[in-house]
């Protein structure tokens, strides 16, 4: 990895076009004697690795499972481990919310507080849905602003909504005011810098507010907030790279990302062939795009191992149709694993195919993460993945004399 | 990679001897199925990749596309991102200028200027070499000091020539005076640091002095520099491996930076056999032995596919008197790789043969990139080479208690 200011010194503009295609947390592990990827009829994904040169990446470290956030900053060439994306802020992307820099979001919970103050449920006794969006609505009706912010809440499902704070100046380095256990009273909220003991003063008079107004609303008669964040300071990709990118996703975190690192969000439909054809509807405005299916990582987090290898088969369906685009560039890739064995996100390395014609191709005739592993690049990290496509780009100019 | 310092108290000096030859730019890319590599015959190299250690190295870190000073400082120890090797400074080590620390050298070009001061041509309409040798002569026949500071202009080819400061005190931290477009006034030689300052008043009075004197030779009635720089201030590899290390190589550039980093450059002959009986007849005085080969690189840079494969079948056949020496330690690589097909370097890693005793010799029976990319070493950073080197040869202490 070299540094940003390095990279950008090195960086040109060109006509060349890149196509990350990014399967979900695709890499798996063993059922039965193979994995989602081993398991699936890719012949398609399997022809591309033929030609190309493949490896796997770790997200962040070995040994280290990402969430979302890492796991797509580093693919997009940031540092996961300089930028860091809060829980309040993943959150607020995931339910469309387009932040700026001057937002503070949280994710709240409602809860149950007793007389004395304590908190004896987190969750309110998971209220449904309904009833969220009620206190939410009525949360909002009564407070709109305080002390010069603006004050936003949208309600997510059962006990759980966002929070978003507007004003300028506004510092989210603030502690959470959960206490992560029943019989404690909530915690302030407790400033983590300086410069952010007026927006923690800000959230104290708002919690104040919201407890006057839950009073008569047991069991959800409180609220506790965590990851309370800002978006980081990011450079943008045309910065960085010069490149004028674009996000085909269909669920808003994915595209909330993109749009943290400054790609243009294309208005696509619900299914994987919907999100190729808006690939080749926009092929000419663009010279990246990242193209992300989310559903490989879905069923993964459900153990459903049949239905995962589904969507890898249908992903694998649609190649011919990007082919046909004859990008100079194609890398396919996960974020992160996501084992359905493990119904969750793993530390294990990503299969990585990168496909030029200024590639070494190797002997990888598979998608899949053993074939990947003794493929040309070896193992290396995720953050050398938009370096590596750059290069094969021919984007990136010699450095040193 | 560790630290220097941790690097410089790990290693002792022992009898043992280390022969790095390095083929510069020797990686490629296939072209009619094959690399330069696979196409040569390389019957002693592949037999020596059979009996040792092998890996790719990256020269800089992955994508990323070394000059040859960052490539060179990477194999030699030296991290490349902390040691910077300005334009200036490899110019003036390619014409076999010895810098020292009180130099401050800058690339020149004879450029044409309008009335008004606007830069018309930045080359001069590419002046011959001759004139160029005539213009540089009457420079410096008119100009010998400024300031306190020696004055030396060497010309180079066509428009080219290497400007030399010297005195105690200058500090090379200065801008570009070519504005990089015609149309533009030149720019003035600004201090990058405040150190820099009184360097850059110097190169100022410099300028207005040259102008003087080639006020009446249009086209050629200017200058413009680039890569105004300074040696780093480096330890040498007597001082932090322990170290008596010799250079062998045919072009200035090259024994230029082989002398930055403290080695002692043997003379020999123009050619590749001349290279090899040089290491030969001073085998016994020195314990590290850099053998450069320059056309590999050469005819890379040309798109010379097959002179690139004889000039790698040509080091193939000195070989054995290179094993006739029995060195304890021998590494074969590349600086970066020059793919004929792409005549200029690239990002591609370098294969690495480590040839000793003491290491866990793998499959590879082969010279090539795909075969090296399979080997025991894996991939790995260039700068990680020297440590392996010096492990080889039991060079190196035990880190810790």
């Amino acid at each position: 990895m070299v540094s940003q200011e390095i990279i950008r010194s090195l960086t040109i503009k060109t006509p060349s076009k890149i196509v990350l295609l990014v399967l979900d947390g695709v890499g798996g592990l063993r059922v039965a004697g193979k994995t989602e990827l081993e398991a699936a009829h890719t012949p398609h994904l399997d022809a591309l690795a033929s030609c190309a040169v493949c490896g796997v990446a770790d997200p962040v470290s070995p040994g280290i499972t990402p969430g979302s956030g890492p796991g797509h900053l580093g693919m997009f060439g940031y540092d996961p481990l300089r930028y860091e994306i809060g829980r309040g802020v993943l959150e607020a992307l995931g339910i469309g919310m387009a932040l700026g820099k001057n937002d503070v979001v949280a994710r709240g919970n409602f809860a149950t507080m007793d007389e004395q103050g304590i908190i004896v449920d987190r969750r309110a006794g998971r209220i449904p849905t309904e009833k969220n969006q009620e206190l939410c609505a009525l949360l909002q009706e009564s407070i709109t602003e305080i002390a010069g912010a603006r004050v936003e809440i949208r309600n997510g499902k059962e006990h759980r909504f966002v929070l978003r704070f507007t004003a300028e100046g506004l510092d989210g380095r603030i502690e959470d005011t959960d206490p992560q256990r029943e019989g404690h009273p909530p915690r302030p909220p407790a400033a983590l810098a300086p410069e952010a003991e007026q927006t923690a003063r800000l959230i104290g008079l708002f919690l104040e507010q919201a407890n006057q107004v839950l009073r008569d609303h047991h069991p959800a008669n409180t609220i506790l907030l965590r990851g309370i964040s800002q978006i980081p300071a990011i450079p943008s990709m045309a910065e960085l790279f010069k490149l004028t990118p674009a996000c085909i996703a269909t669920y808003p975190m994915y595209k909330g990302l993109a749009r943290l690192v400054g790609m243009e969000i294309l208005s696509t439909g619900e299914t994987i062939a919907d999100e190729f054809k808006t690939l080749k509807a926009n092929y000419d405005s663009f010279d990246f795009f990242f193209l992300h299916i989310k559903k490989t990582d879905s069923y993964g987090e459900d153990g459903n191992f049949e239905k995962k290898v589904a969507v890898i088969e249908e992903v694998d369906r649609s190649i011919p149709e990007l082919l046909s685009l004859n990008p100079d560039v194609i890398a396919v890739t996960g974020d992160h694993s996501t084992p359905a064995l493990l119904k969750g996100h793993s530390w294990h390395p990503n299969p990585f195919v990168l496909c030029s014609p200024f590639e070494r191709v190797d002997d990888v005739a598979e998608f899949t993460e053993a074939a990947c592993a003794k493929g040309g690049l070896g193992r290396f990290l995720a953050i050398d993945e938009m370096p590596l496509m750059l290069a094969s780009a021919l984007k990136l100019e010699k450095f040193g004399a």
